[in-house]
């Protein structure tokens, strides 16, 4: 308890620093090693690590709250820090124990920050088999955290293999090229570039022996990415709850002369109350979710098919209801703060901006019809 | 444990007979005096009672899990029957221990159905002082299961006094006159019509004596009632997305030639997904409510003001939250049957009529104002 | 100009009287009879007949115009008028030009009221070809205005050819059984029950010889069946809106102490805003498609598939506009008037039940996705 | 007729240069000195002067019809270009008709570009008589147009009248100091920062002297301003559903393996239903209150109270349903475009933000408030 409300302290305090910069940084994007050296320092890239690996023996709870803490503030390091994550209990979850161990005491020994070059989707990254090992020719796109990385998980095809090749390279490997060519709308600093590969070797050790479909175990390796996720979408809106409120108590100006501010508006109220009403159900749905998870995650060997199914029915759920509630709260909140709250200097549009760039890689179309679908047979 | 899976079965096969007759009852309106007398041979109007009143000894959860069941098939009898728990315990909030024991010991006794003739906002019925009691004379209206009930709460207008006058009087007292007036478009055997009070005595001991401002247990008279409401209204949502579940699956047609079964339709389908989404939060918010309801009932000494506000915080969150999720599910169910659904030998209108009719005795706007201000003022 | 106005003047007259008892018919349901004569008395039967086979000269805007009045206080009646002139101009569309006279002049010498068997969707009614005509044997569903008509129009499969067999007969020949077994939750006076056909002789002159498809102009038959229904749609929120008003106005209890009548709530008067907004869009959406309807009506020779194609998309648009916009106010207007208003004295849930019935034929699901892949297209 | 088209060729010719830099400089804000000099090369400053006084005798159709031009590739000189015109017809609206003359001429002559320094609710610049005329000292916001203008309409408070004082100088007149100063989330190249006057001379001649109230048509004032918006706001919904509609078709991904383009798959089909269902309905109202501006323009002597009555409900309710229209459309395009979109090469947000700042001057609610009383008045 003491350790979870010190991890909490070390995030409002990495947060506090993060906030002072965040609009600035939103304009410049590109890579923000200043603010991901001072996540490195806080320690809490081990957050995850067991303690007997030399981590500091957190649960999912502790990285999600982290996560959201951040997204409050900077969804961009919100988000490389949850990807992190997803990639370094990819050796839990598809390799040996052998490789988990290995690849949580190596992480917590050096202090690794993961990148992503995972995206099984993504087809035009080969590997081929070598006489020492294999070899990685092509190109990944939507990188996330790959700049500033110091190790990366990186999913290929495999010729005559259905199943793609995990494996986990240094960030620094002759023939890896990281582009850093990420230029969005939103987002802006989570290096979700490009990386080329060219004849990148991969030694047999580095590849995670189990793979993606060894268990219903390994196969929360994608479920745990829309996890991440959702806690981003969630604090965004929280976030930009949070600057909304302020903004309105402080600064909107009353709507009528007999105001004296504008938080006596009855229809301001009735906004914030829609809004509060919103962010309540889809904190209540997140956290059902999270529950599932870490149970789940707790007893690995006994996850039956229907138990990862039941935990996708309230991912999903999580994930199309905060995004839907997300949209409308980022774009509203400038209804209860005014036209003075457009000025660059607030950076409120962010908010939208990130939230709308991050809730497109699987349509929320897409997760409601599959979710309508299993409902309508029964499953 | 066992207990209450129990009570859920007897709800479950009370709701099964209920169910048989609902659409043919919703037309007919008036009093359900058949199946009010299955309620009360099942024995669960005596749920809430301690079990050493010679009750069931069941906790809220379990009153409102069988609310719920209810109101899957027939809102009205989820209805009056949820009532009957907010006037049974109403001594109990403030009566002295004497009248809670009292109370309590008769209903098991007796097994009393409690009717309602409570309503502070209502002010048309005055109590006066004589030698020996009080006096009751005029005319209370939205009397929620009067007709047939066995003992009724009455609240009246004490003059000089700020707080109103609570008793509790046999229904069959000399000068009660139940209306059985009540012809709405919705909630139609609820028996919530008028009744006329014509020089009827109270005697002192059926007067509680604490009141309703006694103390902050006490006050959690008005928030049990839209507790009730509240699962009412989640099973009214509920039973219509059951219906609409089973009408697709079994005869809705399919939209286009190239599809065997409704349940192919991907719009239909995305339709669903809403829905299941929707339900998913109402639930949630409605038990965060539920929970905080249950420790504070379970520790009545400790309940401070800040306890009942974060109470009602998820109490209104939960209204708001299943009176807007009930209102577009029970309309948009139609969308996902087709136009054979419209036959009134389905009743499916009655989920919209009785979610309507039902969700505004206190405006939902009323409810989103109160609580966006208490936001805005940071309470 | 003088005689439109005048067609007005009668129809308001009549819609005041339909008025009257417009709630007890709702709840009874079954045939209007007597309503029914009072239009046929009224002349308007007539209305879309040219003066020179004995009708009264007017355009569809007269017709429509009548159409929206009645639908403002019984959506039935509005919707049995409506299909009269659907089915009266069914011989001008699909007949040759002799038939067109002959029906048209019939109709205005006997005052004839027309009834639908027209559904070409519904194939369960078969015509086979005999030595002096056809015979017809099946069923038809949804028979709108099919009780009390003078005369039916009626579509049946023909073995051996594509295109449906459209034929005009008197309701009364032998072998036709009008059932009268209409009984919905909404368009409760529409009589839109099934017909049983057993036998039924059919003469070569009853056939309508040009049919359906014979060309653009024939092919405006299902369009303005779907204008019909769209007038029908928007009176009845028009209608819900005005008694609405009425009702807040001069009924709904002030929200605040601080309120001395309910319009001065400031969220009151903006719901009613955005019901303004609403109707005002939907008057323009469906305008718009009447004038096109017209245009093409007085010009039946030079109708091309483009201009069907231009008129489809803006009368898909205003069902899809008023479809949504009528059932969104038809359930939002109880929030406005508050909960006494769902007594069923004032039968105001009849709106909601009338529209939701209605606009299921063809899903409104379907209209969307066709008019985004035609837009998609280009086309 | 041919004039207008000439006007639209134009418009359309100098959009299509616009679009080319559009995302650029939308990134770079600030002053579009090029594209503001190109819009003075193509006469269109003078579109609706009469040719009398030397311009080329348009109507506000055809003004809006430019306005909305632009607006589709461009919303920031859509702005600028459209206030120009609020400013020009000022001393028309407010002036002698020596003072419409002069000004009409004197634009038409020097191809003036006028600014905006008017904002009777922006009471920061106070105006004090001198022996010569006025002298002008304090500060205004939202100076849209104001940089690179020729010449400005300004209004300022004035000691002892109610009435602010309207004036129009050259911009360059000495002590004024324009700041250059906007830097806002949207509408970058609008100049709409603020002007410092410090001891501004004004000439008698150059105060319009009859003033903001002097007729009812001196009041369109007010209601042209929010025309001007009305158009921008449609034409950033219909960029980017033009934007949208090109990407899907081109570029968006099938969404199944089933699908060989974007283009089939049906919830990306109902999705444009759906949009162009908004955009069409956008347009009538939106068109029906240019007709009544146009009318009321047409015959100044004839306005009554109830005719700018009339006129303020159609503009009101055109400002609405735009902005909600909008809103939705400018956010919702992602969904049916896909993840890649959001590259900043494409600038897609810019339609949000664009309209999202826009639709903040007059909250919208505000304007729900307003026309909701007035319908419950009855007004």
């Amino acid at each position: 308890m003491t350790a979870v409300a010190h991890f909490e302290e070390i995030a409002l305090q990495l947060a506090a620093q993060f906030e002072k910069t965040a609009v600035k940084r939103d304009k410049d994007g590109g890579n923000a090693k200043q603010e991901r050296d001072l996540i490195r320092e806080s320690g809490l890239l081990k957050l995850i690590i067991p303690t007997e690996y030399g981590g500091l023996g957190g649960n999912w709870h502790d990285v999600f709250n982290v996560i959201r803490t951040f997204a409050h503030v900077d969804s961009s390091l919100a988000h490389v820090f949850g990807y992190h994550f997803i990639n370094l209990v990819t050796p839990h979850l598809c390799g040996t124990t052998q490789q988990k161990e290995h690849f949580y005491r190596e992480t917590a020994k050096h202090n690794y920050f993961w990148g992503n070059a995972f995206n099984p989707v993504d087809i035009k990254l080969k590997a081929e088999r070598t006489p020492t090992g294999y070899v990685l020719d092509g190109i990944k796109t939507f990188c996330s955290g790959s700049v500033d990385s110091d190790i990366l998980l990186v999913s290929a095809l495999l010729d005559g293999q259905n199943e793609p090749l995990l494996a986990v390279i240094p960030s620094n490997r002759i023939g890896v090229e990281i582009n850093g060519d990420w230029d969005n709308m939103g987002q802006r600093q989570t290096d979700s570039g490009s990386i080329q590969f060219q004849q990148v070797e991969v030694l047999p050790s580095e590849v995670l022996q189990r793979g993606f479909y060894a268990s219903e175990f390994s196969q929360l390796r994608l479920n745990i990415a829309t996890f991440v996720l959702n806690h981003v979408y969630l604090g965004i809106a929280e976030g930009a709850l949070k600057s909304a409120l302020s903004y309105t108590r402080e600064q909107t100006r009353p709507r009528s002369m007999t105001q004296t501010s504008a938080i006596e508006d009855p229809i301001i109220q009735h906004h914030y109350g829609q809004f509060f009403v919103q962010i309540e159900a889809a904190n209540l749905v997140v956290k059902k979710a999270d529950q599932l998870l870490q149970q789940l995650w707790d007893h690995p060997e006994t996850i039956t098919a229907n138990d990862r199914s039941e935990l996708d029915n309230a991912l999903q759920t999580a994930k199309i209801f905060t995004t839907q509630v997300g949209l409308d709260i980022t774009s509203k909140i400038f209804e209860v703060m005014g036209s003075r709250s457009t000025a660059s200097y607030y950076g409120f549009d962010r908010y939208w901006r990130n939230l709308r760039t991050m809730t497109l890689h699987v349509p929320v179309d897409t997760s409601l019809q599959a979710l309508g679908k299993k409902f309508l047979l029964g499953e």
